[in-house]
């Protein structure tokens, strides 16, 4: 069932119009994907469910929306330039290229331990050859471009990778002009690159993804239960929409892993359940110090300390970044919803039925109207039913086929509302409405529709 | 006024939080900019009525997200990666590099007729020396990057300078999965990236920018009509929300300047008042023909052909694309909304009031809670009140200051509604709502406050 579960959303994310390989016409771009019209309501859905919990319904934190390329000079103050590389080696056998903490991670999640002689104990993962792998050379994530009509060192920029650069570079900026004082958060939502050596497991891994960042600037000491609070309420956005507690678990990166500005980083993993791996990181909270703006400080000149006015004391605040990828964060919420059950078809014979129980806020079509059939009294009523709602939500109109494969047809993307309009509804001015989970239908009348969807689709 | 008023913008949105020079503590980064927290919900504000208007409150338009790093491919076949450039000239006395159409067209703007000998007629806009201009040179507007670890030629790929041939690459996938027939559209918004010679005026030209856009796909010979029709929608979704027509006219691209794959492009201008140019392209909407599908379906082998099951007929979409910019977009509500007027100061004395009549539906801030004083009974009633209303939308509380004060700054930045809550709120749990245009006040029960507010704020 494991990594069935993934080709099955694979495939049935490409055939609805969640999510098809990029480029496709021209062969495909290498694990790169674009959103269909389902994918980009059900994300944009996601985002703005975090935007909702992490910002706007908070008085302690403000957005913000940086540029993806940033002075050059800011990579080379966070340590983008010198250090952000993966170890890339090689099998000389195959001529594949692999990261080789991944190698060995996946050794270790198999073994319980590391391999005693490192890569030389491996076997290749594609040509199955032990001994085959090359010493580990460090390779840039950085991607980068040339501004400008020359292509001279100077014109060099990078394509930024990961969203929290632009939140610390604005921190006074922001600071100033919202006039908060610590602990208050920047959060931040957008595109980031990187140079994946070996980007893939669909939309877990790309070279170009979604982040949604949020630094959270606290007093040096107060920094370890602000980590402890920021924990459990990424915890709670995933369950509050629904995911399933024993799908996720924390992962505690050991001491000796952490990243360079790290004190402790806790992880969020999901059980994705892909080949090789139960589980897969979904999100991390890190402790990430005064790491960033002292680098800052001392690079630009810039005081990026805090003043605080009624204790006259002066610092440089310690961050805490929860810190999720929109892709991943889709991926699992698909994941988690994807049930198959059953359903009577026309006969009232039990039928395999595939249905996607994502929490309301997340579906991407809130509602669908079916007319019963293709008919010239029954159409033009529901067109009109469909565009009314539609003034409030994502609305889908379907009166191709037989009704219960339309039912159907909803349910796999996660539709909670099925509103039939049959040949009653020129008589009683009612319509039925069928709920998603339940199957359970119930006669509304037409004037109080709207109120009905309004008061079961709240935060949608 | 003119200039003074682009200058009043830029200092207003740095001082109050819209928009920041990005990078700024490191000197900057030439013409990019960083959205604050008020630019940042203006912003996504402005995208969200634009997707409402254009894709979920339409039967015929569905959305979609593609990647901005597209196979190399795609931007061979549609021309770009051959004839996406800019003439470039660089003045040989001061070595600062022009566009050289952008010279030409100041020029006819100017003395109503191109120069007679090009470039030779020309003073630079920089130095003021004449005949100094080199020949232009085309100059790739692309810019472009490497993927994966080697930097030869078979690993370059570029950043989208257009979201629209994500749209075209996907037409098929699109048009299967949605089960669309033409007419029907196809939009998408997101970042594009071009190597601009001459980027400035604030956010209306960078070289990292958002772009909104449709394509709208139609039976050949129907293409007409359906510009007219989009030239007005579009026309009405800026006026809809507030933009004033005498600062909003139509620029018919002349035949000899149109793109290569254009048969008639429209642009709706607005009155930036730019110094040097009164008017400046706010949307296009572009007739594209078969040009993209035709030159994709050549280069990839796909078929990108529509077949009418009804009438049997086999064609190539026609295709209308309204393209906006979010930036321009943003940058002419705030002129637009920009207005000084007065109002009574503490004393009864009248005095220069700032205020952004931005429609409820963009305004960033809808409503600010502000207790009388800074007060242990006023002050928690506040809050309390301030974290109610953030469960359905953006609100600021502010209790610094003299109240006058604060509904300066309300003002300043277009929120709509300014609570009061004073001590007779204590008695009768009541509050003050100062509207923002009008200045008007009315006593609104705190029980009622809600829905004071959701009838007021309809569609934000």
């Amino acid at each position: 069932m494991a990594a069935d579960k993934i080709d099955t959303i694979v495939s049935l994310s490409k055939r609805r119009g969640f999510v098809y390989p990029c480029s496709e016409i021209y062969g495909g771009q290498r694990a790169a994907w674009d959103y269909g019209p389902l994918g980009v309501e059900l994300k944009e859905n996601l985002k703005r469910q975090w935007w909702r919990y992490m910002v706007t319904s908070r008085e302690d934190v403000v957005g913000l929306d940086s540029s993806v390329i940033l002075a050059t000079e800011v990579w080379e103050a966070s340590g983008h330039v010198a250090t952000f590389t993966d170890p890339l080696t090689e099998c000389t056998s195959c001529h594949k290229r692999f990261r080789a903490d991944h190698l060995e991670e996946a050794y270790e999640e198999k073994h319980g331990r590391l391999p005693e002689n490192g890569l030389t104990d491996l076997n290749c993962p594609n040509c199955g050859n032990k001994g085959t792998f090359t010493e580990p050379k460090n390779f840039s994530g950085l991607l980068a471009t040339h501004l400008g009509p020359t292509q001279d060192s100077g014109s060099v920029a990078y394509l930024r990778p990961e969203t929290a650069q632009g939140i610390f570079t604005n921190f006074l900026q922001v600071q100033t002009t919202s006039r908060k004082k610590p602990p208050f958060g920047i959060a931040q939502m957008g595109k980031s690159f990187r140079n994946e050596i070996t980007p893939g497991n669909f939309i877990f891994r790309t070279r170009e993804f979604e982040q949604m960042e949020m630094e959270y600037f606290v007093k040096p000491g107060e920094d370890e239960e602000a980590q402890e609070y920021w924990m459990q309420q990424r915890w709670n956005w995933y369950t509050g929409l629904g995911m399933r507690e024993e799908n996720m678990r924390w992962y505690e990166h050991p001491q000796e892993k952490l990243s360079h500005y790290s004190k402790r980083t806790a992880d969020i993993e999901y059980r994705f359940q892909f080949g090789g791996s139960e589980w897969g990181e979904l999100e991390g909270v890190a402790n990430r110090t005064d790491y960033d703006l002292n680098a800052h400080s001392k690079a630009s000149g810039a005081n990026l300390t805090y003043l605080d006015q009624e204790s006259g004391e002066r610092y440089t605040p310690y961050v805490i970044e929860p810190a999720a990828g929109v892709g991943r964060a889709m991926l699992a919420f698909l994941l988690d919803a994807y049930t198959e059950d059953e359903a009577p078809n026309a006969k009232g014979v039990m039928e395999k039925r595939v249905v996607m129980r994502l929490d309301h806020r997340l579906a991407p079509v809130k509602a669908a109207v079916l007319p019963l059939s293709r008919n010239a009294q029954l159409s033009p009523k529901a067109k009109g039913l469909a565009a009314d709602l539609r003034q409030n939500w994502n609305i889908e109109f379907d009166d191709a086929g037989a009704i219960g494969r339309r039912y159907r047809r909803q349910d796999e993307i996660g539709t909670p509302y099925c509103i039939t309009v049959d040949f009653d509804t020129l008589e009683d001015n009612a319509v039925t409405v069928r709920e998603r989970d339940t199957m359970k239908q119930e006669r509304v009348s037409l004037d109080q529709i709207q109120g009905y969807l309004a008061s079961r689709l709240i935060g949608c």
